[in-house]
């Protein structure tokens, strides 16, 4: 059975996302920074269909092994935006154009039912609206043997941590220190799991944390 | 001009204490775990005045370097406790015994003036009255040109990082979860510090991350 991974990019204060978000900032401010390092790679261009150029090395490796083996992808609501609501609207497609980087079928948990949305390039968006549980059984049988990516945000990271469904998470650590916004580690008060550091690579830009989540 | 440092052993989800923290466990539930990779080294016996065993290696080596070329120490009052209020009295000479393990003068923040109180082994505890940036004054001319210790705890490492009084931090990362307490980053909003890497050492107990920290 394939694990569940998630990779994220976190600032040295624990933020993966920068105070005041909004519909014009869904970084928040100063969030755009903690993908500096990735918005100029290789393969973060190869993801976004933009076959020239880019930078290899240390981190475009490490951001390629990261979406290696995938077979499906999960994400919560507000990664995925739209829907009812302040945000958005039911013609929405998610923020990422008509060719999404996921190339998996990607389940997104919310509260409202909805139609599967095929896209480009392999991504098709499927609803779930039975909890996480779910999105992942769903998930795994969508990979076919294959790993399943953790997309995002916070939220679903830390309930599926907490209820011990992860198994590996990267934390790719950024020197930069946001004093606010959306923390990557919150709401796990209780929760029994372990971590286990799997491996460390450091670069200039950012440090990659990778970790084994047990259940004790 | 000596650096001031700061070095504290964090979980991964950014706690230096549990929740709950109390007089009867001042680490909070769980935050003792923090220092298990601490406790059975070498050098952190020698520290303690025990001179016989403990490990060595390389999280000796880190741990023995945070310690070298230091002249004096800044505390807050919590970390050395006592003083007027529920946790304590005026008899109260910190958590350490009669040779506590700094062998520096150690300038402690509090709002309560108070005589120096001489220890062992060449601690000297002095209270300070009139703010950070005079404790650091007068650490500094204690430490004759070496460098000054920041002991703790969060809340002033937090009011020297976001002052941009902070030189350099190493942030021993422990595989653990604590799911709430005391957090070492918290209460920077609108600070104007950047960090910048300076070196990462893993071991499989604990990931030391230490970084510059630079006045924008």
């Amino acid at each position: 059975m394939g694990k569940l991974r998630f990779n994220v990019s976190m600032s040295l204060d624990g933020y993966i996302a920068g105070p005041n978000q909004s519909l014009e900032n869904p970084l928040g401010e100063g969030g755009e920074n903690l993908h500096d390092w990735v918005i100029k790679l290789k393969f973060f261009r190869e993801m976004h269909g933009d076959r020239g150029g880019g930078e290899t090395g240390t981190n475009d490796d490490v951001l390629r092994e990261n979406f290696e083996n995938l077979g499906a992808t999960i994400m919560g609501r507000n990664m995925f935006g739209g829907g009812p609501g302040p945000w958005g609207n039911w013609e929405w497609k998610g923020w990422w154009g008509d060719n999404p980087p996921f190339h998996t079928p990607v389940f997104v948990l919310t509260h409202h039912p909805r139609e599967p949305l095929v896209m480009q390039g392999g991504t098709t968006f499927f609803f779930v609206t039975d909890g996480i549980e779910s999105a992942l059984k769903q998930a795994r049988d969508a990979a076919g043997g294959k790993d399943v990516a953790l997309g995002g945000g916070a939220s679903v990271a830390q309930q599926y941590v907490a209820a011990g469904l992860m198994d590996e998470m990267e934390l790719h650590v950024v020197p930069i220190l946001l004093g606010g916004g959306e923390r990557l580690f919150d709401n796990l008060a209780g929760s029994d799991v372990r971590v286990e550091p799997v491996r460390v690579v450091e670069t200039p830009e950012v440090t990659h944390l990778k970790y084994r989540v047990v259940k004790s």
